[in-house]
């Protein structure tokens, strides 16, 4: 079929067109005089993404299951523990990455439709009188049940237990369209990958940490460190501070942050951009909620997710027989159910850069294809209870109240 | 905000990005030695475009306005009377195109929401024993009201008034589109713009001519010919025939103009492409007809578009603020009621590179912008029964329809 | 072979790549109300180009040819009488378009290889007592032959003739390029094309016209005008005062003629930009008079263009060979000779988005072409000599040359 | 200054624009059903690359340095002893990331501007008679000196010692630009990033492994493996067998690959790139040698390599002046020196997408360049000497040569 086609999985997102062009540059010389004045505010513009002005961004030539190695490598010594809850299949191939450079994890694992426990976490820590947990990795967003955890209560949680463990976030779908704020949260690693709320096709593996966690690789030097190179911080640092890299950058992808920042930081501005993710899902959760009269994966509206929709479908039908049918008769990518939830769902991303009539061209898409396998939701239904709610809604007041 | 415009105004239209993508090149010596590879099958491709085997095609760096200009100028001689009913804006321009250049245009006024009357051309011609009415100029395709015309039916009554004026289609917004038979209907000149069917910008005024024509060429030569230069049809053959052209082409359009016929009459096929610009139709008028309960401009079924749909507003309401509302707060472009519509209408286009979930997006914004300026259509009604016609329908079974 | 293409014809000219990514938008409703925001300043800065405060710029989806046929059918009567040296292919092939227009045009042979001759043009205006003669047509740079005329002196011979005569400018390969002043020399109408200085691809026919011309404009509407309709002055004042076209522009070309304004004025700057031309010219004709002890087709200096060089081949050879050899042997596109300089001598553009190594690039090719047909140019002469003026110059130097 | 600006560093390369064209693409789910169409014949055509039918391919979202890595960690165990010779930058740079992951390697100096020496090796393997050492590592192409070793002579060093160590080579600026034959020279381990001789932008490291290679990693898995996991082979194939990958790929980077693999095998054929990339550098040595009478650090012709040339700058100079200078007054990017070579040479890169005039633009800046900084060498004499190269050589004859 002709036109375009539309992309409703929780990353890669959508490219905007100015992303796009800005990276169909001829290459130069990524060791030219001029070429730290392209590298150099990326740096400080991605702290602002990170909402840090004390931590340290690098950016890797990678994704941002790059990005994890990277932060667990630099900072952490060998056999060294670490706790992290488990709720869906991002948190669990983020502990199997740490169990294969061969840390030692406390999982605790949690109903996959729920998130962290900061309670369980804090209890955790307050048991762990020798201070042998050196770090707590939690996933912000689990794509893959749609579930947002609350990353300041874990801090909380923490400080409570007055424990000196890291805190490291998985923030690859949630910074730069979730709330995130490294410094008020004191978050020691938090990383990110190019293909979700950043706008940019995968390939740039993003991490920033705090200067608690630089220390602490300075610690893990002389203590049996785990092994790296290609993701090793200090040859990036050395690089990066005058505006370089210890080897080839994509020289596309650095012009496509710029643009992406620009337009997050400078022209929308991060509070519009975060109240835009959840003016945009509200009207998805209501067409799923009010007009399809179906289930989210989530199971209370305080672990909703605001770019990612894991849509249960109801017994006896298959979420993969509604995905192809969407993508192969009506042109709409949308996400698979994984791991545990295989087949009893099928998820929207409303993460990037979207608008009101992309996602009620998603959600008439779904509406037809879950109708064509059989499912009973009423024609129009969620288009129309989408479209009240943007009709009800705006960017302006969804602002306003994340304010008030 | 943030992603995707939504451009469903009856042209420009959207402009795929595998167009875009062949019309960024470097520019080239138009007459370098290898250029007619490039231009030679395009005159070959537009013919079967417009479904011929013996006209000519021309490639003006112009609009459709230009095409129309150089099939007059080029076969007239001044002070020649042609026939045209009137029947919408884009008639109207041309008859006043054709006053412009000194023609004794024979006015046919139709009520704006019909067309063409071959009966009445019929008559007009077996009244003019003298031969006097030297071309037909009749539009295909009514852009402004959403109308088309029987060109097959007014050829019939050329034919049957015995009668050798020429006919004239303008196919801007129909042909690669619409069913236009250059050869099977005999017409004598038919013209388009690139940036409707064709799916590409706007640059390129082509036009078709008989042989016939070309005879009229000659003859208007030594008859006071109508004044021409830069739209001179000789100039061009003279070029065209070895591949080049007499002043600079647009190397871009070419390109993009080479991908658009390949997609369309090799890829596609030029009789699927009007079976799917048959079937979006389809479901863009059960949402108008069956979900709003509203009114088409086109004032029965025989005179219904399947390229642009001209919506009626119910009294006391005016189309160009729904056009407004959408345009400015849902991202999508719908067209103006023109000169006698203005404000009585709004208008979707649905031509060119689109697909069901395009057209769904187009009609759950009409129908947001419509309740936000109070008009009384159902939430989510239009949404319904397209998305249901859409599901009864497909690709394949309208042309098979088209086919019986 | 593989790796760019050079491209040193006289126009189309090589396009930036940043104008080509402008380019790559999708197609937006012309008469949306944001539009006027992209299109009102482009007649700003298009005044900027012309260097006029009080005459009135047109764009036209067409050629520079067609901007020819714009000027004069807009502000003549049928019959009228025009003077116009001839003196190369262009200056004679705007004589024609005049004639087929029905004007009456009074030419003056000056030998291929010079100019406009001030003398001979204020002698006939100063003999035509009683101003028959309507307009003076004059081509600044006669691409053909790679010569300059000087428009300021022209200017001189008109006033000291104390006429009322119309001054028309084909500026297609001069504006954006060399000196020109529409204020200063009182240029009536002044016409160029989309590909040459403005380094975009052609489909854009520039006009601007004086109050004047406007003036003659409609004194001639009741004095038997010229036919015109798509070039109409009218319809484009009209909707061009709002930021609107009569029919559909080029949205791709409208923002790349943006993008192309910009750097050439607010960036470069037009000084700038013509003392660059020169610079660039300057090493092209050390190495065809220096490196090669060639000729040029222009007779003496004071004709020598800045942004074509017609360099003549030694007797016994046919400058056709050295093109075709260049192109299909080193990737080297050069203008041929045309009309009474056919197989006579080559051209080597260097007007546009140039720079020494791409002039040096374009004088090896044409070198090693040479040689390979036989030609005694020494290897490496023409090299050399480029080198050592560009080395000895600099934009700075010839800027202030310039100033001088 | 305006123009293109000449990259002539040996990486990254020009991108030839269909590529970047190609690589302009919206994103897509990288789990759709279609998506394997796309990504499967990538890997049989990475083979024909390397050329083995046997061995297998992978492709990392990082650059040549994370190839190395994936290489060594997956088939090695902590503490394997490793022999390499090193003889310049780059060999340097992989001895110390095999350090780093704990490799014990056996470090065998050459003299900068020499390369590997088969005997030596030859040797140490022979010695070698416990078979500690798993594995020989040999930099094909070392970038910094502009020398290639001769990897077949390495194999056979190999076998006459009867050794079973692995062999893998580094040929990131070599793989797809001189000659390289993987299942003849019996490589187990093969390394090449995107930026090279592919022709695209950094993003991609690509590793191709022989079958002993893949049955080092299953037995290495029990005994004491290197440490892995964002590069693990198992997660590669194991998602790659069905067309997928274990994280998000970069979709615009695997079109860009399919284009250019089809443009260096299907179209070209890669005889002839490597025929073409000797034909090319034999032109910028001839400037070099013949005409700028200066030295090549590569000590004598077989250590040339055909894709870099590294140019001594005479004593009292220092090639870092020439470098800038070239750079910010001729638009020209060259190589620096690197380590013990700095300042002591300039790298001109002739891989990728290049041709004569493109070479000629390149020797012609860097004549200016060194004449600017006081360097004595004759205006004009390196581009006449290469282009007496070009003149008297072509493709079809370095073929032709070449295979005798």
């Amino acid at each position: 079929m002709t036109g375009r086609h539309f992309l409703n999985v929780p990353g890669p997102t959508n490219v905007p067109d100015r992303i796009l062009n800005v990276m169909h540059v001829p290459m130069e010389d990524h060791r030219n005089p001029n070429f730290p004045k392209l590298t150099l505010p990326l740096f400080e513009q991605l702290k602002r993404l990170f909402r840090t002005t004390t931590g340290q961004a690098f950016i890797f030539p990678a994704t941002g299951t790059g990005s994890w190695e990277a932060v667990l490598t630099n900072t952490l010594s060998q056999g060294d523990k670490v706790l992290s809850p488990r709720f869906g299949q991002f948190s669990s191939l983020w502990i199997d990455l740490a169990q294969r450079h061969g840390l030692d994890v406390v999982i605790q694992d949690e109903e996959w439709g729920t998130g962290a426990s900061p309670e369980r976490i804090g209890q955790a820590l307050a048991d762990d009188k020798g201070h042998e947990i050196k770090a707590v990795m939690v996933v912000q967003n689990e794509t893959a049940t749609g579930v947002a955890s609350d990353i300041a209560a874990v801090r909380r949680a923490i400080d409570a237990a007055s424990h000196p463990a890291l805190l490291f976030v998985d923030g690859v779908s949630s910074i730069g369209s979730l709330d995130f704020r490294m410094d008020e949260w004191k978050v020691d690693g938090a990383i990110t990958g190019s293909q979700k709320g950043l706008m940019l096709p995968a390939g740039l593996g993003i991490a920033c940490v705090s200067q608690k966690a630089l220390e602490a690789q300075k610690a893990a030097r002389n203590n049996n460190p785990l092994r790296r190179a290609y993701f090793d911080f200090d040859d990036q640092s050395k690089a990066n501070k005058d505006g370089y890299f210890p080897y080839t950058p994509s020289i596309p992808m650095l012009y496509g942050l710029r643009e992406s920042l620009t337009m997050l930081l400078d022209e929308e501005g991060l509070d519009n951009v975060i109240a835009r993710h959840s003016y945009l899902a509200g009207g998805v959760r209501a067409a799923v909620l009010d007009g399809w009269k179906l289930k989210l994966c989530a199971q209370e509206p305080k672990w909703y997710s605001d770019t990612v929709s894991a849509i249960m479908v109801p017994d006896g039908f298959n979420g993969a027989d509604v995905i192809k049918r969407a993508f192969l008769r009506y042109n709409l990518a949308t996400g698979a159910g994984l791991a545990k939830m295989a087949g009893k769902l099928f998820r929207i991303g409303h993460l990037g850069d979207l608008n009101e009539l992309m996602c009620l061209a998603a959600i008439t898409g779904a509406e037809m294809a879950m109708r064509d396998v059989g499912i009973k939701v009423e024609a129009g239904s969620g288009a129309a209870a989408a479209e009240e709610f943007y009709r009800a809604n705006s960017l302006e007041n969804t602002l306003q109240k994340a304010a008030e």
